[in-house]
């Protein structure tokens, strides 16, 4: 198996319908998926093949006690943290193979002290004024896809000709 | 209200969950919908009502009876093609603001006979080889920002100070 692309990083996610469509992009995408406790459902073999996750087993995804289990496994990571409290469109960052894609539980979003904790790396997908905020499931799916985009304009991967990705 | 910076055209779509994430994204970005029947599901107010789509009014998709009917509504729209059946990346195409973003129903894409008369604006997401293809919303919703980024990038809508989309 290659490098992930990308890691992308659940703070506390609630939903698990939300948590298995991303689980979902990060096969397609060949990211790998960190969910960072406590969650707000079950990830046990029975419950998850009652949620029809057949490829959960596949996934892989590592779960880690705490943001502080978490960081302390990746201390070196290069982590990008989304919130709507940003205002940096997350097309200005610079997303490489092997960076980290942070998302907050649906209801609240990132705790203020790890958004303190990287102001310098806080993106945000712009909405139009006065809105509800996107979907979690969808917001990642943009995310990650702009990190394909920018990967292959740079040559970090590659399409074959039948446009599928390459990852050396 | 402004012009919708992309028409969202859904075909035969199937399930109601993907159509309701899909419209959050829709107004969370300032795009239209389009559901061409058959649908697989149940539009009436107390249908969405009980699904939790508060937000389904102020949406207000517009139906089309068929296909025919769509594209005699809006005979010169431009018009992109999302197909897993495609090999040309889906941020090679210059999405401009009132352009009309087509995707398939969830099990089966969209028909041949629409991929045939659209074959020079077929695109796609690429994947990595072999896996399960995308959920529908959250490949629209990674479309509708590659759309959002080119039509910030070329001026076409700006971003304010917090980062919001202002569509001119």
């Amino acid at each position: 198996m290659n490098a992930p692309l990308f890691h992308i990083v659940l703070h506390e996610p609630e939903i698990p319908n939300n948590t298995g469509n991303i689980g979902r992009t990060c096969i397609a995408t060949g990211c790998a998926l960190h969910l960072i406790h406590p969650l707000g459902f079950d990830t046990s073999v029975k419950a998850l093949r009652r949620a029809g996750l057949d490829y959960w087993p596949r996934l892989a995804p590592t779960e880690h006690a705490d943001w502080h289990a978490y960081s302390r496994a990746h201390p070196a990571a290069r982590r990008w943290c989304f919130t709507t409290k940003a205002s940096r469109p997350f097309w200005d960052a610079d997303l490489k193979p092997g960076d980290h894609l942070v998302f907050g539980k649906e209801t609240a979003g990132l705790p203020a002290d790890i958004l303190a904790a990287h102001a310098d790396t806080l993106i945000t997908l712009p909405m139009v004024p006065g809105e509800r905020s996107l979907n979690l499931a969808t917001a990642v799916c943009a995310a990650i896809y702009e990190g394909v985009r920018q990967s292959v304009a740079r040559g970090d991967i590659t399409l074959d000709s039948a446009g599928r990705i390459i990852n050396p």
